[in-house]
């Protein structure tokens, strides 16, 4: 069973992602370390202890609609209740709606959590801490104040309505139209799928984010309009008011992540018996939609990158569990004291040691990368100065820890059913959930492959291709720190970061070239090896900065050691991808034409 | 909806593997290329036009078990019975018992369409495949009069009783058990687990190979024999008698393969109400069960390899066909004709084009290794001199085959998956499926990992390294073959064969070194990547050796496209698996303190 790896999540926030320093420059308020780890300690305790002892009943049972009405698997309405009770859904929320205004770095420690515990539990709030942050960011006081304080208790959840059977990575063909009303509301009209956690029997109300578009709207991206449609109308004293005309149609029958509700949405079909239309009021400016969209994306994506990082450690926790318990065969050498005949713990065979410490080097460099992302945000709107630099700093690591995170949570967790052996492909091991729960992870809140297209075409050239090089810069000096450092066992640390970084420069500077030359075919040829490139460089930089501040603190060589394995191993494929990147565009521009 | 690459097929099993000139060569009898054609067609429509259909129905079915009955999905019985009525399931076995002695490239080629056509389905043939090879070389001719007629018509199907809960990867271990009769026969007592179509609704009788350990049998694997126990009792008519003492207890409810019954398996708990004990008969000797097993293990990994090419094949079918409708977005460049405005099918985005040529070119790459080994297994039977040669041929290229074919099949499954968006995790699009069925390739019949030990440690060393030498030369003369061609178009793909070819020969002389030494477990720490190095090495010869036969036709250059895609993009990778296998070891050891 999964238990929160408190220690390490605050080592990784404190001493790679910057907590630590921010703390010290006083950046962060009354926030101190002790308060940090008591935070996440109870966090843990929650998602150890609550959360996950209710993963299996809802993948088992899933959630189920009859008559449009949904329920949840047994337990989970409790659950949540308890949940929203620890204050845990207004963690990063402003205090004026009774959130705690904590770091968003706090957050995404505890999403990661919330989603070890149980991915599927955990999207119930994901989505609604998206809508919290559209509505502050661009709702009129009026919404705000209206729904608000009830988002941020939990008391009702939030949804986000994008995606249509024809719009999905390209939002510019949506068809749901919005009609004006004399009151200042709108009436919504459409079909939407794909929407998590739209409709349950969880929370009191569900306020959906509904994009759509006026009549008089103009085509394509710019005349997509954003709106509030709350599923039961809220009286003028706040209590609960009529149904609104929308219903949820179906639930989706998916591969993973069973408990939650993936709903397609009817809105403003008449069903309420009322004037058709839902009920809904604008959220920012008229076809400003996908701006508004734009605010909350990158916590949205970061946070789809935590449900990969939270895979990622709850499959290797399990699969390092049962290599330490399963014997099988006798290993070959390097042998633990005591291993005298018969067979050995699966955990002592040097594959199973590759693959257990793959799956760890890969789960520690998601979460840094993701926690630096969080780290960054945070001092965008916390730092004295530097504010730009911070939040292209987001802005650029964005699509990497999105991306890498949720495709090392495939990765990790199809590693996880291996270890397991043939009990990894039977369902109640719980192994195999864990791939089937992050197979989603890698698609939606935008595709890996949009995240590289949005890395190449758009973050690499934030101030002129300054952010990337400012980022390089950093990592240098890590790698330099390594050599400089006297700790033993970094082994041939240095010389592969700085061959992974020179890869990564000599990437970057190609793709800028191929951009500023309009090559942009050429450039998205290798968008995903790019992307995976800078994902593994950065794996390497920030478990050597976690080794280096062990090393510092005279501490046992632990870090170094996967550090060192993550180098001289994982590393190795850096040259490759940056071959694919510069030289293997023209092989898939002449190949092209097989496949049509 | 899947549909036999036929010619595809055809091209590879005559061009690459070798059939061609094998007929050339007469080797094969009265088999010739259109007879080959012939059979391959009429296989491909049967895979096609009746396996597939039933696909769906029995993932969502499932195999279920009531009272120790266990019923197929709806139709299967049906299928079966059709499937054998063609005569399928004795391709390869002597024309003696009923079968057509066919080779077994065209057995092979033919279970990779029944197994695209689904994967659960193609697994009773071929256990049953299995059970008569393991009859036909090591039973009496009692055993074989009485059991082989029925099993090579199909009208009785074979299993394979090895593992048991504590005994998987390790069978030295197991502890089922057999007591001696006076009349010659044995009971048999124990419980299998794990046991693939150990009882089901479609073949009058089930003829089950248990391993079981005689009372006075050494310890481990030299006192492990084979019993062949039926479920019902041959008369000495040969009509069906007594049930016999062996029950079904459950059946595994497993991530995928949902219609074929995985099942435990108990014999001689007296449930059949006679004496206690389920009555077999020996085949073999005593004590050398393991060794009839290695007979037949080389065609079994194979065989699995078959369902890593099958599914990475369908998987590719269905995400080029989905890419091909699905508009999303409009493709940047290199535009194909009439694209004016609006949006582009999916699979002229560059990094949709990515995934797809990767899923192609790994298909057709672990297909051309799994024929190539198939050719081997031919012509040591059939070749005049050099049997051993070719023995030792199929001996090394079988953990590859097996390997490789179904770590690919995961991950081109995966990837399909990637190409559907959000459809893709929708269970009815079908996509999931072939990573659900997928996943247990890469772990039964060996994992994997045990695959890359067998590779090193006993591959590698066959002939004191002269048999994988001897493949290294070949591939070294493919790759001058390339450079030499006047066929345009090849690109960096010489220079690139030879950078694989040499990381290959480079670490396989490290590995023969280190075994020379002694250090097994630095060998074995680089086992895996080096087995990976040696597929993807082999991948990009063979699509070479391919393209090269179509250059020589004059044929249009669709396979030198793929085959440069693959080498300047997936090839690149070798070197990274070099430098781990020589490198990483180390690290490895330094980093295992840290897991236990």
């Amino acid at each position: 069973m999964y238990k929160a790896p408190v220690e390490e999540i605050a080592f990784t926030l404190k001493h790679v992602a910057g907590l630590a320093r921010a703390i010290d420059d006083g950046l962060l308020g009354d926030l101190g370390e002790d308060l940090v780890d008591a935070i996440l300690s109870e966090a843990g305790r929650f998602a150890s202890d609550e959360i996950a002892p209710l993963a299996e009943i809802g993948d088992r049972q899933g959630a189920r609609i009859e008559n449009g009405t949904v329920t949840t698997p047994d337990g989970w309405r409790e659950l949540y209740r308890d949940w929203i009770a620890g204050g845990w859904n207004g963690l990063t929320a402003s205090e004026t709606f009774g959130g705690q205004a904590l770091p968003h770095m706090l957050n995404v420690a505890a999403l990661e959590m919330w989603n070890s515990g149980s991915m599927a539990f955990a999207l119930c709030p994901t989505l609604t801490m998206g809508a919290i942050e559209a509505i502050a960011a661009h709702g009129s006081d009026a919404l705000k104040s209206t729904y608000l304080p009830k988002l941020v208790s939990g008391e009702w959840t939030g949804t986000m309505n994008l995606t249509e059977p024809h719009a999905g990575s390209d939002l510019g063909v949506l068809k749901a139209r919005a009609e004006r009303r004399d009151d200042g509301s709108y009436r919504v009209f459409g079909q939407k799928i794909f929407i998590t956690w739209g409709e349950h029997d969880a929370a009191d109300n569900i306020i959906h984010l509904v994009l759509a578009r006026l009549p008089d709207a103009p085509a394509g991206t710019r005349g997509i309009s954003l709106f509030l449609v709350p599923k039961f109308l809220i009286n003028q004293d706040g209590s609960l008011g009529a149904r609104n005309d929308l219903f949820c149609h179906a639930l989706e029958h998916k591969l993973g992540i069973h408990g939650s509700p993936t709903c397609t949405m009817i809105y403003g079909d008449g069903r309420s018996g009322e004037e058709k239309g839902a009920i809904g009021w604008l959220v920012g400016e008229e076809n400003k939609g996908l701006a508004c969209m734009f605010t909350m994306m990158n916590n949205a994506r970061l946070a789809v990158g935590m449900q990969g990082v939270a895979i990622a450690e709850a499959a290797t926790q399990k699969a390092v569990a049962y290599a330490r318990e399963r014997t099988q065969g006798k290993a070959p050498g390097w042998s633990a004291a005591g291993q005298t005949g018969g067979m050995s713990p699966i955990i002592e065979h040097p594959d199973v040691i590759r693959m257990l410490l793959t799956m760890k080097a890969l789960t520690q460099g998601a979460r840094a990368i993701a926690y630096s992302c969080a780290h960054a945000t945070d001092m965008a709107h916390r730092a004295a100065d530097a504010g730009k630099h911070w939040q292209e700093r987001a802005a650029l690591l964005t699509p990497v820890a999105k991306s890498f995170a949720t495709d090392i949570g495939v990765d990790v967790a199809s590693l996880g059913i291996q270890v397991h052996g043939g009990m990894g492909f039977i369902e109640e091991t719980g192994a195999a959930r864990y791939l089937r729960d992050a197979r989603i992870a890698p698609i939606y809140e935008g595709t890996n492959g949009i995240q590289a297209i949005d890395l190449v075409t758009r973050k690499l050239t934030l101030s002129d291709g300054g952010e990337v090089k400012s980022l390089i810069a950093e990592l240098r000096e890590i790698a330099g720190r390594v050599g400089a450092s006297n700790a033993e066992n970094f082994g041939a640390t240095e010389n592969r970061l700085n061959v992974a970084i020179t890869d990564l420069q000599q990437a970057t500077d190609w793709l800028l070239a191929q951009l500023a030359a309009g090559n942009t075919a050429d450039a998205l040829a290798g968008a995903t090896p790019y992307q995976r490139l800078f994902g593994l460089t950065l794996t390497g930089c920030y478990l050597a900065k976690g080794a280096l501040a062990d090393a510092e603190d005279g501490k046992a060589a632990d870090r170094i050691a996967l550090c060192r394995f993550a180098a001289e191993n994982l590393l190795a494929e850096t040259t490759a991808l940056k071959d694919s990147v510069v030289n293997g565009a023209s092989s898939l521009a002449a190949a092209r034409s097989i496949l049509v």
